[in-house]
């Protein structure tokens, strides 16, 4: 702005007033779709190793058919409230779900894309907060967002925003991960505490009037997974416990692989602050997201090394055990209570938090 | 339902009254959105060729990489208003978007994923349409559907049904296409009348109390590209002329390749159902969106050839150059008129219509 601004005005009021929000100009495909997209998205994903971003992005298949045999595809929108949270943000998250995504799958994550929808209204700053936040998550991860799309909708055609990302890996040489490989004997594992996203983002939304000093688990966990691997590769199957929580991962694998899976509540670990939080509220904190968690079913004899590999990095010094796959009812998840009961884990019937992710 | 109809009930009545809705329990990661998946989703996509729906899929690398040198990789998000019109739907839309954007790379399209955000309270019915029309499209191109993601949000969290797709292709071997190698002399084409899909739009959400009889355009172009790719080698650069029209992309190639472009209004194949809903509204047809629509950049020396492959083809039969690349001021567009006269077409600077695809 060249204008010349009258003295009484102040400085940031006046930058408050003129603060850009997105228009649906924006959305119309004309010069101001350009100027949005060149300055918010191209401006963060644009690095120096990487060329401009693209409608559409050409990756060289000879460079990622020498990584593997199998490529890995996978997609994931993300409508999460609050845009903001502690511990991370939509645009971390939307990066970090679908690293995970590829990586649980066996997959060495390469490239993302984006797909932004905004509602009218929102603030240009919001929406760069959030690109930043992309590039830098996807930058840690050692993976590149190569192409994208924005659509506007009118004021109340959205919630302010929402991400879709997709992902592209080759899945490791050699690996073959499949739930159907479940045995008895088999242990269930864990990377650390659980429930911590669903629990934040519950705090965060404020309806609770509580106040708990949690933050997101949120993380992209490859690069913990590829210790995994190395160090366990007969790793029978994995999981990213997001929604629904590891409750629903357990079912999942225990109903695809017709086996019983049995957990004991006293080796499951739940921070303090999250387990006093959903006995306030009436909450069952194995059905908690997690956005830094996933479910790991190992043969006992690679046990100790899986576990050995994972605490050593950052994202999983709390490994434990969990739980085994038994003889029992197949399909079945069984909780040993700390008092010495039984209890059914069942799968979710009903909602416990919208957009939680 | 097993459960005994009282006689005094009527049936439909009651079909509506049960008729099954999304709810937020839908998007909660639990049995209710597995449920729901399945019986929309995985119904629909499934097909004899095809396994299951995975969250990740798996993609035969060497099969990808025996067609070509290069991955194409692409996304776009539809927010479209209203979800169903004539000539198509927002599920039709997602699928032949992204398969356009794929062949208008030079790429033969391959796979899609398609991530779908629902408002709570639309029918499943609804959504069950949208999926149909997603996998008859798709398998009317030749391509998969192999992954997926369904959000929920609350009541007013989105406006009904906004679907992401990504689409995976591998581009033709030898095929090197880019904007930068358009030279004076060059021709523009498009394959057939211009600004169907956005006057049926309009038409179609009502405000303007105009009943015009236009369907849109939408259709998937990677079979009439391949013929006239084959017919015409040499084809400098094509984009689908989808938001802010043909105009847009006119002055998009115009700008990227620092080169002028003059086109021909008596040229220019417009619909007179579409110029006299134009007229009424004051709009300029070559700013409308067109959902099966190309510009072609193609040397002097192959006009013909690529208009006779076009025309062969039942979505190219109205094939026709509009225009050329001349001597001029770089980066402008500028129309000779049927009065004799020249405008400059200039980028669409405001919003002509929100949420036309």
């Amino acid at each position: 702005m060249s204008a010349i601004v009258p003295t009484f005005v102040n400085a940031r009021a006046l930058g408050e007033i003129f603060a850009p929000t997105v228009t649906l100009a924006h959305g119309g495909g004309g010069k101001a779709m350009k100027n949005l997209i060149d300055d918010v998205f191209i401006r963060a994903f644009t690095t120096g190793a990487q060329g401009p971003l693209e409608d559409q992005a050409r990756i060289d298949l000879c460079e990622l058919a020498a990584r593997g045999d199998r490529l890995a595809f996978t997609t994931d929108s993300f409508v999460v409230d609050p845009l903001f949270f502690p511990g991370g943000d939509i645009g971390k998250l939307a990066v970090c779900g679908t690293v995970n995504d590829l990586a649980v799958g066996g997959a060495v994550p390469f490239y993302l894309s984006c797909a932004a929808i905004v509602e009218e209204g929102v603030s240009v700053t919001l929406l760069r907060d959030a690109a930043t936040s992309m590039a830098a998550a996807a930058a840690e991860a050692g993976v590149k967002i190569v192409t994208g799309d924005t659509k506007v909708v009118q004021r109340g055609g959205c919630d302010k925003l929402f991400l879709t990302t997709t992902g592209v890996g080759v899945i490791r040489v050699g690996l073959n991960l499949g739930v159907e490989k479940t045995q008895v004997g088999d242990a269930v594992l864990v990377n650390g505490v659980l429930g911590d996203h669903g629990a934040t983002i519950l705090c965060a939304r404020g309806d609770m009037m509580l106040d708990a000093p949690i933050e997101s688990d949120c993380a992209c966990l490859h690069d913990m997974i590829a210790r995994l691997l190395e160090a366990a590769p007969g790793v029978r199957f994995m999981r990213d416990a997001t929604r629904g929580g590891v409750a629903t991962v357990l079912n999942e694998i225990a109903e695809a692989s017709n086996i019983a899976l049995e957990i004991e509540e006293a080796a499951t670990p739940i921070r303090a602050e999250v387990k006093g939080f959903c006995e306030i509220l009436g909450l069952d904190p194995l059905y908690l997201a997690n956005e830094g968690k996933i479910v790991i079913i190992a043969p006992p004899e690679e046990v100790e090394a899986a576990l050995g590999a994972m605490r050593h990095h950052p994202l999983g010094q709390d490994s434990c055990v969990i739980g085994r796959a038994v003889e029992g009812e197949p399909g079945r998840v069984v909780m040993r209570t700390i008092l010495g009961g039984r209890r059914i884990v069942d799968m979710l019937v009903g909602e416990q938090l919208p957009r939680i992710c």
